[in-house]
């Protein structure tokens, strides 16, 4: 397998992780990470669940990485997600030293990996990473579409709900 | 008392947080939020000891002022912290909806409010919110310099120190 069949590989598992993500209700975006050809943690978006704003799939998948590493610094890992990363977690996976992130859908209103920002490559920081964009970008952003579209459904038929 | 008095009181017990941070070998920084003339939540930066990226002062007050209002949106909060935040920090803050930081010393390597980037009046986001740089920020910068000449000494005795 070449670089860009495993990286699809994993970008599929990052979605079933993201499906696992709509089934709870939440924002359908899936992450893990790889470390030297080990997946070695998983993160799924779980604001509404644990009602905590940094609990994006990014940052819960860091935060498993370092605990199985017992080190804050993620050398020669590799993030997936399925959503291009916000601000947020571009920022820790530049607080993370990590070298390189794989992601699925752009996202034009908060993206920090191409869209609104390009923060990887800021020339000012101590730390740059490589940045994949758009690898199965089309199944992400289906499985956006869809979560959203059931959601607005829901919503015009009970009106009252919360 | 007038805001200015009541954010330097606050900022004052934000120092306090940062001393004990520097107490742990830590970088130090302090953080806390306050919510409608409550402190809700205090954070200082625990990168070396939890091991983890995301453990600046910042980001845990957030964490435990959502534990402590059971909600994600920080809504009527005001968070104060010793550092200006860096990119991740800013982001979190935005993520959880706050609509106003207080902060000491400015950090021309990393700081997103106010130094490499402007974060909080981005007008592509969907939320702005107030930013008073500054507060203190002399003693803040003392303490940080302090900090690290201490640990540039202890470095230079003990070269073989890990």
């Amino acid at each position: 397998m070449d670089q860009t069949d495993i990286d699809t590989f994993w970008m599929r598992y990052a979605l079933s992780l993201a499906e696992a993500a709509a089934l709870q209700k939440e924002v359908p975006v899936g992450a893990l990470i790889v470390h030297e050809g080990r997946m070695i943690s998983t993160g799924i978006n779980l604001r509404e669940s644990i009602k905590q704003a940094y609990a994006h799939a990014e940052l819960l998948a860091i935060e498993e990485a370092s605990r199985f590493l017992n080190a804050w610094r993620l050398q020669n890992c590799t993030l997936y997600v399925t959503l291009e990363p916000c601000l947020m977690c571009a920022g820790v996976i530049y607080q993370a030293r990590m070298p390189r992130v794989v992601y699925g859908a752009k996202d034009p209103k908060g993206g920090a990996l191409g869209s609104l920002y390009q923060l990887n490559e800021d020339a000012r920081l101590n730390h740059r990473y490589e940045v994949v964009p758009g690898l199965l970008g089309a199944e992400s952003s289906r499985l956006l579409s869809r979560f959203f579209q059931k959601k607005r459904v829901k919503t015009s038929l009970s009106p009252s709900d919360p």
